[in-house]
């Protein structure tokens, strides 16, 4: 990594647009923009710093219908929409009016992100992190990944005609592998759990001249789930909801989704409304849930257990200002049981044609729980987050659906199969 | 279904918005918009005919992220933007320059439809179709598939509020079986082909008071196809490609797409330059392809064999039109074995990033081979089409593609796995 500030393209200073520098969210120590993740002088982590310009409503509209709309906004240099990249975003916002009959609520949507490239909002994140580590120098995308990120690497690095080295656990669902090794570049199937492959991600940042998206170009990387929040106000006509619910897994995404609220309100995009940010775990994998509920600051790791895969992060490095933005909104973190899982994406399937990956099913779970217990007002404007994409996780429903009935292709095998 | 014409909401002449009536394909003849696909004087099938009002490329630009900026194209009533449906469309048109250079050419787009609700082309037709039949006064949304069809229709129907019914072959893929039960709905597994599955839905339509998209209500449905063709030619600034590739089944989508180029250029959206149509079909059924190259105008039906499963009609309706469209405009239809087409996955995916089906697969093998015949010119501006999502025909790379290497989750292990 060292070659990065002493040598190659890193002795440019890179043009990351509305990024000035990084800062440390424990000690407030800015240093340069860079491929760096750990504050110099605390460890604790960077996050960007932007001097934003004048951005309108209009200046955003009239860009392309990708998060690249929201270019003003983000660490990528203007000129990023004629890079080759995979154009993730701008996915539907869908009124679940079927949905929220059943649950009981006034209006609730769903922020469907199954519609990107390779069908989960890591697209977004990826898409940021290969416009940043271009301009930092890196000629190789690599990440530890708990499946949808692997997809979203492998696909990235192909489309921009550079090498990946993806890590992944070997006990992974089959559509995740198969969807990254089609698209080439070094797929290794780890054994071990996600944390322990985390792990030795990091080790190996250390050594190779490598952007790994989630670990030394993090800062970047997480800056594109800012996107999700963008376009959920502008879909509800540049306006905030009041409640939203956000899948936890290492927990960035909801702090981002958080951070992006609060900056349409402070450039005066949207009216700066007071709102509640939710987070949603499985039981099995509930870190950040046990901490807000035990009243904690701190995270105590657990081994996964769930059929959550995608969100099976025991240490969850953004827990703790998960919890900060869940209690600073008045918002909660919930866990729910696989089977609530189950159950949550086949009623969202049943009601609004929508078909998630238990990272949904999680999320739709979490909200009917928090109903249930009066946590989240029914009356308030909801939005809810599907992060993920059924086909990659089958088999957490294939034993509870299916054929209504096999017949032969006859009228009266027809008719004998009809409810009566 | 001649409750349609006699009494209930079918008495009120649906507000189809621009179609004024149907009109026979092969005579001509001309009749009242209505549930009908066949002509009342030959048997013909029949299509809907318009009077369009002034469209502008403004007025479509100021339209919504999806086909209902088309609107005013389509048999939809103006409100449709209102209505519960899927919203597809406005997918990704990507430049494909990698792909480009591998195959010698010029300038390649990929329209990746992947990207719609349910990831196939047929969230258009269907989103159409249930327009069309909210209209017609019917509450049950029903088909015969080879898959994404009834992806499509469940998700379709469980939106809309309404039943849905679909029957399928016994032996489809199980990631499509899956993404259709979990709608909810009834869904019936057929024994026999897609051909014996068609049949039985058109002796099944005239019992029942149902919209069967592709069967009696297919004149409005087939239209949905025609928004490729416009979104194609806006996404590439308002002009039409030379050269575009489509995959063949029924052979609708071709034809559509040719007939939506033909209007923008009618209507003064677009230059009307010359342009070649290729049609795309698997060999184990390429009932199109044979009569392509045999000269012949008549389609000889054929018993599919092909991991193509979606593109297996083995005795496709609109195959005549398919012959027309591709011999008028100077194009031609190709066929490839299913070894081209699992190739041509792992070339898109390993190039571009996009992980097609099995369809998509046939379309590039096709483009590819044409190329080699020197039937295609690699120096035009050419568009194909993916028209469905890998994550559905797993099975077609699986035993081609997987992890590099499986290793233990530490440094070492990490080291020796690396290409030297
Ligand atoms: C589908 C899906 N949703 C949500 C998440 C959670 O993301 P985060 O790590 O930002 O909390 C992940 C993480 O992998 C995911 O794959
Ligand atoms: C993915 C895919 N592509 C293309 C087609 C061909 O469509 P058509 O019947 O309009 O020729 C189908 C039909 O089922 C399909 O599923
Ligand atoms: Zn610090
Ligand atoms: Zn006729």
């Amino acid at each position: 990594m060292d070659t990065r500030e002493t040598s190659g393209p890193g002795t440019v200073a890179p043009d990351l647009g509305p990024a000035t520098a990084l800062r440390c969210r424990e000690c407030g120590a800015r240093c340069a923009l860079g491929p760096r993740f750990a504050c110099p002088e605390c460890f604790g982590p960077l996050e960007v710093d932007y001097t934003f310009t004048k951005v309108t409503r209009a200046s955003i509209e009239a860009g392309p219908s990708n998060i690249w709309r929201y270019r003003q906004l983000l660490p990528v240099p203007d000129g990023v929409t004629a890079t080759r990249n995979t154009e993730p975003g701008w996915t539907r916002l869908v009124r679940a009016d079927n949905l929220a009959r059943e649950l009981g609520m006034r209006e609730l949507w769903i922020k469907d992100d199954s519609g990107n490239p390779t069908h989960s909002f890591k697209d977004r994140v990826v898409a940021v992190a290969l416009a940043a580590a271009r301009e930092l120098g890196f000629t190789v995308l690599a990440c530890p990944s708990t499946g949808n990120l692997a997809n979203a690497v492998a696909a990235a690095a192909a489309r921009a005609g550079i090498r990946s080295v993806v890590l992944i656990p070997a006990d992974l669902e089959q559509p995740k592998i198969v969807c990254t090794a089609v698209y080439g570049g070094l797929l290794l199937a780890v054994r071990g759990t996600y944390d322990d492959i985390n792990r030795l991600a990091t080790e190996i940042a250390d050594d190779e001249d490598w952007a790994f998206v989630n670990v030394n170009v993090r800062p970047y990387y997480a800056e594109g789930s800012k996107t999700l929040g963008y376009e959920i106000a502008e879909q509800l006509g540049w306006q905030l909801p009041e409640q939203v619910v956000v899948p936890v897994a290492s927990g960035s995404q909801l702090t981002k989704v958080d951070k992006a609220f609060g900056e349409l309100g402070d450039l005066g995009l949207v009216d700066p409304r007071p709102y509640r940010v939710f987070g949603a775990q499985a039981t099995g994998c509930a870190p950040v849930a046990t901490a807000f509920k035990d009243g904690r600051d701190a995270i105590r790791p657990v081994r996964p257990a769930t059929i959550a895969k995608s969100l099976a992060i025991g240490n969850p490095a953004d827990g703790p200002y998960v919890l900060d933005v869940c209690r600073r909104t008045g918002g909660g973190v919930e866990d729910v049981s696989d089977d609530e899982i189950r159950d949550a994406i086949t009623l969202l399937g049943r009601t609004e044609g929508i078909f998630a990956e238990t990272a949904g099913g999680v999320t739709l779970a979490s909200l009917r729980k928090l109903l249930d217990e009066g946590r989240l007002d029914p009356a308030a404007r909801t939005v809810i987050i599907n992060s993920g994409d059924g086909l990659k996780t089958l088999d957490a429903v294939s034993s509870v659906v299916g054929p209504t009935a096999e017949i032969p292709a006859t009228l009266e095998g027809f008719r004998s199969a009809l409810p009566s």
